[in-house]
């Protein structure tokens, strides 16, 4: 009866782990995605002011859109402790996202500002383009020194 | 020396079609991390809806402006031509997607016109939450029966 009953929390704790596992590699895919969303719309932006894409003002706004949109979903509900490449497989952020006196979301929030900041110029000509994207990456890059894996 | 050149074009083949993998794969991460930012959002509002997450108003406004901020986010960018299942692995999306008469992008915008409904509306109370997650949750299975692997 005992074993039976042992076996039961067993299989109990099986499932709520596997549960979990999904929850928080759903929240990893999440975050991944996001910043595949970003590489990608800003690699038109960049693209056009290499001028190795053609510049397009409708195109380059959707891009610069499609940012700030980014910037507008809820990051908190993705970046739930105990998600960090310490305690997890398959993420790169570092515990320091989560410890005290961490900057994470305030360059989360230089990231947002930047992308509002595109968004109003990106369709205005290819000349703006440069040095807002400067400024954007200037915050990929403050994030990805202190709260990625090298 | 026919050799040597042969080789360099099997190389030049080679890196170019890596590099087009990694374009394409990003493509995929891009649009599955879509996914699950409604994923966790619907959670938190089916959550709030059926009172097994107590309803505040805040966080149900955060996750109803998550979804309609996804909405604003170009989608041509991620379903590119030749990133269906047919044509790469890691992904469902099913090539009907991208023929003629596809409803695809018609879905979608049903899926943002939705989402923009659930935010004028999240923070004013439970009761509000479970009609407009139905009518959600219609424009969710719509697309996954015709346009995901089964």
């Amino acid at each position: 009866m005992k074993k039976i009953t042992l076996i039961g929390v067993i299989l109990a704790l099986i499932l709520a782990n596997s549960a979990f596992a999904r929850g928080e590699k759903g929240k990893i895919k999440a975050r991944q995605g996001q910043m595949w969303i970003i590489a990608l719309n800003m690699g038109v932006l960049g693209g056009m002011a290499k001028g190795e894409i053609d510049y397009d003002a409708d195109a380059a706004q959707r891009a610069a859109d499609s940012l700030a949109a980014l910037g507008q979903i809820d990051q908190t509900l993705l970046w739930a402790a105990g998600t960090d490449a310490d305690s997890i497989e398959g993420t790169e952020a570092l515990p320091a996202i989560w410890s005290d006196g961490s900057k994470f979301m305030d360059i989360w929030g230089n990231f947002t500002a930047a992308a509002n900041e595109m968004q109003a110029v990106a369709g205005t000509g290819q000349d703006a383009l440069g040095p807002m994207l400067g400024k954007l990456g200037a915050t990929c890059k403050a994030c990805h020194s202190d709260y990625r894996t090298p």
